[in-house]
C-alpha cells in the first residue's frame, strides 16, 4: 500500500521536469541534473527519480545518451504530448471518490441520515426569512459574513464557552471545508512543513497537499498525543500549523483531555505554530459534554477555531464559522473575497433563524439519542468479531482495527460489490501506513441497515479469509 | 503609482529570503547569493533586490560585512520578528477595498441596484422549492452541481447558442469569481505566464497573482485586440491561459468582433493556450444581441466558458456555470470538492425555478431598458466635459479617459470625502499604467443619484484643477 504514496512522489518529479522544460529552464538537448542531485533536492530516494526519468523517457520527453545521462528531447515532443491533455496542478480528493459509490449500506459518509433532519420545519424558517428580509436575494452578503449572524455567534460563544470573540474576529464560510481551504491558502507555501494528526480527516490531507505542504503526522490515541513527540516535531520542523480535531476526533472518536489542550497552547506559542482546531462533532456527545475547545485556552492568538454545522444542522446549508484573532483575519477575509466573495446570504439568514431557535435544541437532543442507539447497534454486531476499537464518547464513527493479515483493500473491493462502503484507514494517514484500520460511520445508515450491513461486512471479511 | 507594483516585487524578495532562512536553506551566518544573482533569478532590477536587502538589514535579519556581501543574522532575531505577526501568503483584493467605502453616489460597484430586482417574487419561488423538494436542506448537492440544473443549462445552451454541451461538461460554482479561482488553482503554478486583457476585471488580477502567475497584459480596444501582438505573446511566452471578457467587457464595455473570436480559437489551439471566457454581461445589450460566445467556435476543448448570473438574476444567489470539455473537468470537480464540497443546493433549486421562468424574461427585458436609460443619463451629464469614452453597446460601466494632468488618485480621495466612489483605472491594469482612466458604473445608482453624482464628480475634478 506504500505504492500509492511513492506513486505521488515520482509523479511530482515527473511534473517538475515537464514544468521546467515548459518554462524554458531546460531547453531541448540540454543535459538534466543527475538523478542523485534531483533526489537530494526533492528529498526522495534515487529510485523515485529514476522511475520518473524512465517514464519521461517512455513518453519521449527525455532521452538517454549512453552513460552520460538524461537529456531533454526535441521540443515538438512535449508539445505533442501537451496536445493530448491540458495538464493541471490539482491533486485527488480520495474521500469524495469513495462517497460517489452508490451503496445500500453506506458506512463511508460521516453525514447524518437525511431522515433524522427536521426537513418539514425548514420551509417555515425560509418563509420567515422572506418576511423579515424581503430583499435577501437582492444583495451580496458582507464578505466576512452577515452582521446579524456574526453578532449571534459572538453571543453564543460567550454564553456557551464563556469566551469572548468579537464580531470582527468571526468569519462565515461556506462549510468547514472551505474554512480549511482558505486557511491553507493563507498560511501554506510549497514545502512549508505542517502537522496533522495520524489518522486525520482525509480531505484535509488532500487540501494541504494541494498547497504543496510537507505534511508530518502526529499520532493521536485514546488519551491524546505523545506530547514529547509533538514538541520534538515543533522544535525540529518549525511547522507553520498543526491541524487538529481534538473532540470526538474524525475518524477515531478520541477526545484530547483538558491538560493536553492547555499544554498544546503553550507549545503553539513557544514554537510560533498556529493551531487550527476543527470542531464539528462537539454537540454530538453520548455521555457528557466534552472539554472546552482548545481556543478557549488561547490568549495570544495562536489558535484558530473552525466550527462547522453541516454535520448536524443541515448539509444543504453550507455554513461554518471561523474564530480568529487579528491580524490573520484580515488576510482570511481577502482570501474569502477572492474565493467566492461571500457565502450565500439566504443560507446565512435561514441558519440564523433556525440555529438559535428552541426547535434546534429539541432536534439536537433527539439526534444525540438516535445516534447513540445506532452506535450501540453497530458495536453490538461487531462484538462477535476479533476486531478492535475504542468506544467513542460522541461523534459519527468507529475506528476499527482489523485482524492481522486481513487485506483491507480486498475487503473494500468485495464490500462495494455487495453495495457496502466504508473508509479504508490508509487514506486517513499521511504516511499511508494505517492499512489495517477502517472507519465505519453509524450516522448515515438507519438501524436496520446497520444491523444487516455489519453482518454482511463480517461475512464478507470471513469469505475473504477462506478465499486466501 | 508605479510605486505599488515595485513595492510588491521587493516584498516578494524580502519574503523569499525570510522563507529560505526559515526553511533552513540559509543558516545563521551563511553568506547570501549576490544581489546580481537574485535579481537574475527573480527577473527584477538589482535595485529591487537591494531595497529588500536593506529592509532585511534594518530588521536585523541580514547583516553586512564590509565589501563581502550580505549574511544571515543570528537565528533568534528572525524568531523575535516572527513573534510580532503571523506571516501569510495572501495578496490584496483591491476592488473589495474600494467597495467597502459607504457612498451616497455609488459608481464603483458593477452590480445592479437592488431596487431593480424582482424581490417580491423570489419568496414565491422559494416556497415552490420546498413544495417540490421537501428534503432540499437535508442533503449535499452533487459536487459538480444539481443534476436537474445542469440538464436545464445544457438545453438552454443548445437552444440559445445552438451549441451542445452535455451535463457532464457543466460545473456549477458559487458565483463566477469562484469559477475563476478554481480554474486558476487548477491551471496555474508559480511563475507560469498567463495573459489577461489590459484593462481587465481587477479581482481576476488579484486571483491570478495569488497563485503566483506571471501576468502579461494584452490591450483591448473598441475593435478588439491587436492580433499580431497577441500572437507574439503566445509564441514567445507560451502562456498557460488567456483570461478574456469579450462581450461588453468590464471595465471598457467593448465587444470583440466575430472574426477575432474565430481567430482567437485558432491561436489557442496552435499555441495550446487555454482561453477562459468570462461572460456575465451578455444579456445586458442595448441595441442588438452581441456575437456568439467564443466557446461556440471551439471544437478542440481549448475554450472554457464561465457564465455568471449574480449580475442580473440575483447577487444573493451565488450561481455560475462553467462549460468545460473533458479531461480538465475532472480536475475542476476535484478542486471544487476540496474548496467547498458543492454549491448550496437550495440556491441552485431557487435559481433553477426562477431563471428558466417566463417572469425572468420579463424582468430581463425591463432591466435592459432601465440600464439603457441610466447609461444615457450618465453620458448626457458627461457630455459637457472633455472626458473621453466609447459608448458601450451593453454592460454596466463606462470607461472614461480623464484629461491629461488630472490626478485620478487625488480625485478619488476628494470624491470619497463627498461620498462618491468610482474605480481608478490603475487597478484594472496589470502594468499599473492606466492611471488616467476611471470606471464609472451606471448600474447601481438610480437616475437621480446618477445625475447629481456625476455633476458632483465633475465639480470635484474642477476644484482639483483650481487647487493645483
Amino acid at each position: 500500500m506504500r505504492k500509492n504514496a511513492s506513486k505521488e512522489l515520482y509523479k511530482q518529479v515527473y511534473d517538475y521536469v515537464v514544468h521546467q522544460i515548459k518554462r524554458g529552464e531546460w531547453k531541448e538537448y540540454d543535459k538534466l541534473p543527475s538523478v542523485r542531485a534531483l533526489a537530494k533536492e526533492f528529498k526522495v530516494h534515487r529510485l523515485t527519480v529514476l522511475k520518473a526519468f524512465q517514464l519521461l523517457k517512455e513518453d519521449e520527453i527525455l532521452y538517454v545518451k549512453d552513460k552520460s545521462g538524461y537529456f531533454v528531447g526535441p521540443e515538438k515532443v512535449l508539445k505533442e504530448n501537451e496536445g493530448r491533455t491540458i495538464s493541471t496542478y490539482v491533486e485527488n480528493n480520495h474521500l469524495s471518490t469513495i462517497h460517489q459509490v452508490p451503496a445500500a449500506y453506506q458506512f463511508s459518509k460521516a453525514l447524518i441520515d437525511p431522515g433524522l433532519l427536521p426537513n418539514k420545519y425548514f420551509s417555515e424558517y425560509v418563509k420567515k426569512v422572506f418576511d423579515l428580509y424581503p430583499k435577501v436575494l437582492g444583495t451580496y452578503s458582507n464578505v466576512q459574513g452577515d452582521d446579524e449572524l456574526r453578532y449571534a455567534f459572538s453571543s453564543y460563544l460567550l454564553k456557551t464557552y464563556r469566551f469572548y470573540a468579537s464580531q470582527d474576529e468571526l468569519l462565515i464560510t461556506s462549510g468547514a471545508q472551505q474554512a480549511i481551504d482558505l486557511l491553507a491558502k493563507t498560511l501554506i507555501q510549497p514545502k512549508d512543513t505542517i502537522l496533522v494528526e495520524r489518522p486525520t480527516y482525509s480531505t484535509a490531507i488532500d487540501i494541504f497537499r494541494q498547497y504543496g505542504a510537507n505534511i508530518v503526522g502526529v499520532e493521536i490515541g485514546p488519551s491524546g498525543y505523545d506530547l514529547s513527540e509533538l514538541e520534538h516535531y515543533m522544535k525540529n520542523y518549525r511547522p507553520r500549523l498543526f491541524y487538529v480535531n481534538p473532540t470526538f476526533h474524525n475518524p477515531t472518536g478520541y477526545t484530547v483531555p483538558v491538560v493536553q489542550r492547555k499544554r498544546l497552547v503553550e507549545l503553539a506559542e513557544e514554537y510560533k505554530c498556529v493551531i487550527i482546531e476543527d470542531d464539528p462533532f462537539r454537540d454530538i456527545y453520548f455521555k457528557g459534554k466534552p472539554p472546552l475547545p482548545i481556543y478557549t485556552f488561547d490568549t495570544e492568538g495562536y489558535v484558530i477555531y473552525i466550527r462547522g454545522f453541516s454535520k448536524y444542522v443541515s448539509p444543504g446549508l453550507r455554513i461554518a464559522v471561523v474564530v480568529c484573532k487579528h491580524p490573520l483575519m484580515k488576510n482570511l477575509i481577502i482570501a474569502k473575497s477572492l474565493a467566492d466573495n461571500g457565502t450565500s446570504l439566504l443560507d446565512q439568514k435561514i441558519f440564523l433563524l433556525y440555529f438559535f431557535s428552541e426547535r434546534m435544541q429539541i432536534h439536537l437532543s433527539k439526534l444525540r439519542t438516535a445516534l447513540y442507539l445506532r452506535k450501540e447497534i453497530m458495536e453490538r454486531e461487531l462484538n462477535d468479531t476479533s476486531w478492535k476499537w475504542t468506544s467513542p464518547g460522541g461523534g459519527f464513527t468507529l475506528w476499527v482495527e482489523m485482524p492481522e493479515g486481513l487485506a483491507v483493500d480486498q475487503l473494500l473491493k468485495s464490500s462495494i460489490k455487495h453495495s457496502l462502503t466504508f473508509v479504508p484507514g490508509i487514506i486517513c494517514d499521511t504516511q499511508g501506513r494505517m492499512g489495517s484500520w477502517i472507519r465505519l460511520s453509524y450516522s448515515y445508515a438507519n438501524e436496520e441497515q446497520i444491523q444487516k450491513g455489519i453482518r454482511l461486512l463480517i461475512q464478507t471479511s470471513n469469505d475473504l479469509k477462506y478465499f486466501d
